[in-house]
């Protein structure tokens, strides 16, 4: 095999998800593609790689200092909805319907991977809710033992802001879920947290 | 969201099989690896697409001139191997049991997407053979509408040096391939093409 097809090709590989097999797919379709937008690629994947930076207010993903978000003077100061990673932050965006601002921890308390609180941006946060605008902080940490210890501990540490008030987003069955393929713990959240709907 | 990610983001997507969700998991990925390691995929895909070459003698990929397997001295010349596309090639090779040589035609003729014979490198195959070295050319060319007809109109070409043998790949039920979900086309062909395993 030829060595450039070969390093591309051990490249594509080192990606995740990404076989020898799809990593060959890849190279070949590379030469489809006109040149330029084969270094337009590589340019942008080298800019997002040295340029990026973490909003130092969220710890978002950002371009500048702060990022977008909390930039943005419509949103509502007083709530903090706290994220494991931007990818969740991203889909909540998706939906349009939250308004507040964002913290970003980058991770889940996990000794046994090594990381600690110390590890994760949760004194940036308290810094932020120290600051006094904060009433509202909503967990939105998934339901793993790391995430659920990780929430614990978040609890534990605002519990020194007796004005603010501590939420997590709901737990239950999803739209379009089938109860006969949904675990038992989610079905058992889902009856002991259940909504009366005949009116009041 | 941050211009940068967007740009990364936008341009992973451009791939074939990769979607917005795998790209973003993609742009994360790069924020874990080591800047250099970054720098040195995207210089590899740079390098790959603008200075691979196809091979002079059989249109294989190549970083120079001639491709490693035809200046190869230990292959022998007299057989040819034709190929749609290097991928092909490649799977060919992994078996290590082909010591011939190889001819990448670079697709089929489809008159549906408008490939003619002359957008192959046909012409090329027929002047190596008329060089005198060649004794046998296996068609190892897939079994679609579009495959089937490339391989007669190479068969018809070929016709004019009767000193050639021309061979195709055998046909047949796949090893570890259940009889149960095989096509009918190919088991039936499996059922003419049967070989004898008694003693003679």
């Amino acid at each position: 095999m030829s060595q450039l097809l070969q390093d591309v090709v051990g490249e594509f590989s080192k990606l995740p998800g990404i076989g020898r097999r799809t990593a060959l797919r890849l190279a070949m379709h590379l030469l489809k593609m006109e040149a330029d937008s084969v270094g337009e690629m590589t340019r942008s994947i080298d800019r997002f790689r040295n340029e990026i930076r973490h909003c130092n207010c969220c710890n978002n993903l950002s371009d500048r200092e702060r990022c977008p978000i909390c930039e943005d003077p419509t949103r509502d100061r007083s709530t903090i909805c706290v994220v494991e990673q931007v990818a969740d932050l991203l889909s909540i965006e998706h939906t349009r319907q939250y308004r507040g601002l964002y913290h970003v921890l980058g991770g889940v308390i996990s000794p046994m991977q090594g990381i600690a609180p110390s590890d994760l941006k949760i004194d940036l946060l308290l810094e932020r809710i120290a600051r006094g605008e904060v009433r509202e902080v909503i967990l939105a940490i998934s339901t793993s033992v790391e995430g659920e210890t990780t929430s614990f501990y978040l609890m534990n540490r605002l519990n020194q802001y007796p004005a603010v008030k501590v939420s997590t987003i709901a737990r239950g069955i999803g739209f379009g879920d089938e109860l006969e393929y949904v675990d038992e713990l989610t079905i058992t959240h889902a009856l002991i947290n259940r909504r009366e709907i005949s009116p009041k």
